[in-house]
């Protein structure tokens, strides 16, 4: 479980820096950088959390998540001008953290004896929804709704966890296949700049 | 009852479709008019059921709401062009939508021992804020703070609901004259264009 | 009790006119002028109250606070041409609000046994997301994100407040000293326009 915890820790951190440097090319504060980095970071966890009574929740049960973020912030502010072109690294930890905040919501949906759609759901509301509401509070429409397949990795990985459990393996390796699965598909999804289907407002009349 | 929960899947559908319509219109890919139908649909109900801690909360419990958002969903990519213009049924079965959602809010509200008052409040929010989280996710002013007479048809429907408990009428018979009520008010202001009153920006002095 | 009981009900009605306020000049109706009033009055310690799981949650355990806000809707439909210009006034039962506001969500947070810092973080909440609420609902930025000190008025009283608990202090004493402290802050951020740093686009090389 501790490396899972790890990846977890890790995929906080690249949530809240994503976060930060949104706020920062608004012109916030900071503390609204602080905000708007603390809610992309846990603001999907806290959201399943509520939904699923599940109480203390996630930033209220463990501290670390707090000093995680603001670690992330103070980090994002010294080396804004090397972190922002990073790219690459950014989309890689931050593609590992939401397929760990997938399945990780997942399990937690599961351990709570909800029907394994809803698990998937709330596996996908962890992984997702913190990014929305850094997008509403930012006034932006969000942008998991346009063109990031973002979601679909997810619940790619979320039906293949699902159906690993009907075999014989191992927790850890269901898991990190699971895991490998959303990381694969996005990396692919990205670079062949794949979308999922649009229904044109022309067809709708207006 | 189990004609009211018919009524009850008939305007979650109802709800789903006219988020997706308005996802559709918006751009959405596929995902994103998902998330949008669901809330529109479920979000009311949801945030009830978290504020008076009835867990497990509206969707979670009863897995048929999903099945049903996702039925919709498919209705709607698939008719699309035939539903959009049908603007009379989809108003029908809206109206009938937030008149059940309102006294099935407001019967909850009661069966928790909430103050009549606050049973209400919960009423319009099951019927009223799934349309405000779709409007601020699609980024619109929320078009009930300012136009929609719809609410209000809402609050004076669950005012007669409560009236009601004071004679000796069937719940059944309650039930039913309070969402007449609200399906007769709201046609009538919606026919005859009423509006409620504004306070104009100029008396204000800016 | 009674003493920070009257000046919560106080802050509590100085929120609701700057939210009932802010939608007249958006031109919402009476519906809507009455959401956003409540929103911004109730949101903030809801929101926390959801959080730590304090049911009933703060509106729905006190019917107060709906009669009072219900009141300063009235008040500000009635003399919203003499309200208005009072600027300093309304300034000032404002701070006091976001002061009672901060220390109660903070004491809320201790009595609850939440890690001191996560309780700050309660406080701050309480005291802040009715107007983030507000502000995403009529479609404003968070004005406390870009250049309000607020919320760090919030912070440093509350801080106080945490370490006023080593010294041997009367209870009440402790909470007038904190409350003095964001008063005082805020007023004099306020009155020197005072800025909290902002970290330049043009560093974020775009």
């Amino acid at each position: 479980m501790s490396i899972i915890y790890a990846i977890d820790i890790a995929g906080t951190f690249a949530f809240a820096i994503s976060g930060a440097l949104v706020a920062m090319k608004k012109d916030f504060d900071v503390f609204g950088v602080i905000i708007i980095a603390f809610v992309t970071a846990v603001g999907g966890g806290m959201i399943r959390d509520v939904l699923i009574n599940a109480h203390p929740i996630n930033w209220i049960g463990d501290i670390n998540y707090i000093w995680t973020i603001l670690t992330a912030v103070g980090v994002t502010f010294l080396f804004r001008s090397k972190i922002a072109p990073l790219r690459k690294t950014m989309f890689l930890f931050d593609t590992i953290g939401i397929s760990v905040f997938t399945l990780l919501g997942l399990q937690k949906g599961l351990s709570y004896e909800l029907h394994p759609f809803v698990a998937l759901v709330m596996g996908m509301v962890s992984a997702v929804f913190g990014g929305v509401i850094r997008d509403v509070l930012t006034r932006k429409v969000p942008l998991i709704f346009k063109k990031e397949i973002y979601a679909s990795a997810c619940l790619a990985g979320g039906v293949i966890y699902l159906i690993l459990g009907n075999f014989n393996l191992n927790e850890d390796l269901r898991f990190i296949l699971s895991a490998a699965a959303i990381i694969i598909i996005r990396t692919v999804v990205v670079k062949y700049e794949l979308e999922l289907p649009k229904i044109k407002k022309d067809i709708l009349g207006k």
